[in-house]
């Protein structure tokens, strides 16, 4: 359960801070969310928040439903962006340098393997690719189970080296048609409504890729989320469930990133819904989805910069922002100490 | 004139980068133009865009009006909150921490002078406050080009010592009465859109803002920005308008903070066009004269937070943007370098 106790006590020493009250908009929010979060178990309220190590960890698999043509790139490039995730030189990897989040890449299951020895390369590989969803499960029940498992195993080990934010982040041709279905059929929502653009198909494709989807949801006769995995899934979205889940039991918060992510992050709510309570989010992506998602999360993203790459990107592009926040929340001065009189 | 003989080359360099086309939505924009403010004067377009030395001035000054209660605060709280900068205990200063910027203080005329020999402090006063602009001229014409010169001279001083990136704050109650004054003196736009809750005044104070501010204008007859600065200005928003001139002079790029800077922004654009090319907007006011004058300006800020609070809070939180923008221009992979075949 999530201990809600020390929430007044936080929000007064919030109010004491030399500004008029809420003037700090979604920064205030997000500094009570991270103060109640690492007040869990504790015997009152931390006058600190601590940041020290965020991390992000980007899933990659891919899809059997590529080879229907959905999507702006072959599968051939899930691997070829994985590759440059452990060099250095995608979009994500420059914004954990400039700031300062550590990275790892987790192959869920890529078409092609990767030889790489790098530190940076987690092997959890569930398959070489899912399913077509369109026309046949996308993965086995037992391949969900292992799934969440080593999505579990990969947080808590980065936590347990001392790692106190976490991001998720997702490469893999032909997620975005996973991610629709998953969301259409956990949420009943029409199918019209969750598919959208990606990072950028054509109109003729957006209409296969809806029909697609469609077809696929028809196998569906029920909202478990495990099942769902099975039929509609993609080892990197499985996978960051599972991640969901551990890093909520370990009490850390989560700095959620788009689309994707955020279904994932739904998912997760759906098998335990306390996980909502470590969530923060970072970026509202233009994906059609993205918002029926977020109202179903009760969500307001910090982000809004028409962001259409995934990766994590939306999310280690907000970890300055819960830095700031953590900074007013632990040394901003109260009226009283700076003497202000309103 | 601003040279935009690279703007091609620029993009080109942005457009090869392992994303697809425009995936990096508003932070390729702002690549882009800080790629081209740091090619002006060159033979060729910097390959490298250097963010080394960010720094905050906030200046601070009193308003006469502030006298007819049209804020939530009395004027006694500008020294109070100075004093509080100058510690280290203000919103800005928790931000410039976290975000690495560097703070500078000017008293460009506030009630009640201030003793500090602080590094941080730069005295410019122009008087220890405005005129009520509601019932006579804020301040002399002679006050109005020794701001401008000052506001020049202080922003010259941080970019002779290495300043590339550089921010306005202010701190002064009644100081939105004055900007929506002038913003509506400048565009011809009615009062009642122009004025807006400040800080959070109640309805009734809102309504008598909107009549003493309609009342100062009507002593306007023209729209000459010195003009309407001697009648209507703050000594803080007369000063930051020289400083938006002087950065502009110097090819520095300005990240443009909320409602009162960005009318300040609009003035300097209205004695020199060219100025709109170093200007970057950091965030999205809900102040309602704020829309306004980024219609005005052409421009989308970057951030929309819910502030409301002024000090050059939304300039410095946007400062990891602009960072993370000049890391992906300056070192992600193109295609060709990262063995992407999209």
């Amino acid at each position: 359960m999530f201990d809600t106790r020390y929430s007044t006590e936080i929000q007064g020493r919030i109010d004491q801070k030399t500004k008029p009250l809420g003037a700090l908009g979604q920064l205030e929010k997000v500094a009570h969310q991270l103060a109640l979060i690492q007040s869990q178990g504790k015997a009152q309220a931390v006058d600190k928040v601590t940041l020290e190590q965020p991390y992000v960890l980007v899933f990659a698999g891919d899809h059997g439903i590529a080879e229907e043509g959905v999507s702006i790139a072959p599968s051939a490039v899930t691997q070829q962006m994985v590759l440059n995730f452990l060099a250095g030189g995608a979009a994500v990897n420059c914004f954990c340098r400039a700031n300062d989040v550590a990275i790892k890449v987790i192959d869920c299951g890529i078409l092609l393997p990767i030889e790489s020895e790098s530190p940076l390369l987690v092997k959890q590989r569930l398959g070489e690719r899912t399913g077509n969803l369109a026309i046949e499960p996308a993965m086995k029940p037992q391949q969900v189970q292992q799934g969440l498992e080593w999505g579990q195993s990969v947080v808590q080990a980065v936590i347990n080296q001392g790692c106190d934010l976490i991001m998720f982040g997702e490469m893999g041709i032909g997620n975005t048609s996973s991610a629709s279905a998953l969301l259409a059929a956990v949420t009943g929502e029409p199918v019209e409504r969750c598919v959208g653009l990606g990072t950028g198909v054509s109109s003729e494709q957006l209409e296969k890729k809806k029909r697609l989807v469609g077809q696929g949801i028809k196998r569906c006769h029920s909202n478990d989320p495990q099942t769902l995995l099975a039929e509609l899934g993609g080892y990197e979205i499985v996978q960051m469930v599972g991640g969901f889940l551990a890093a909520a039991k370990q009490r850390t918060p989560i700095l959620v990133d788009g689309f994707i992510v955020t279904v994932a992050a739904l998912l997760a709510t759906k098998i335990a819904p306390s996980c909502r309570d470590y969530l923060i989010f970072a970026h509202q992506s233009h994906e059609t989805g993205h918002q029926i998602a977020l109202e179903q999360l009760d969500a307001e993203p910090l982000l809004d910069l028409s962001l259409r790459l995934g990766e994590g990107t939306g999310a280690v592009l907000a970890v300055p922002l819960l830095r700031a926040a953590a900074e007013f929340y632990n040394n901003m001065a109260s009226f009283a100490e700076a003497g202000v009189t309103v």
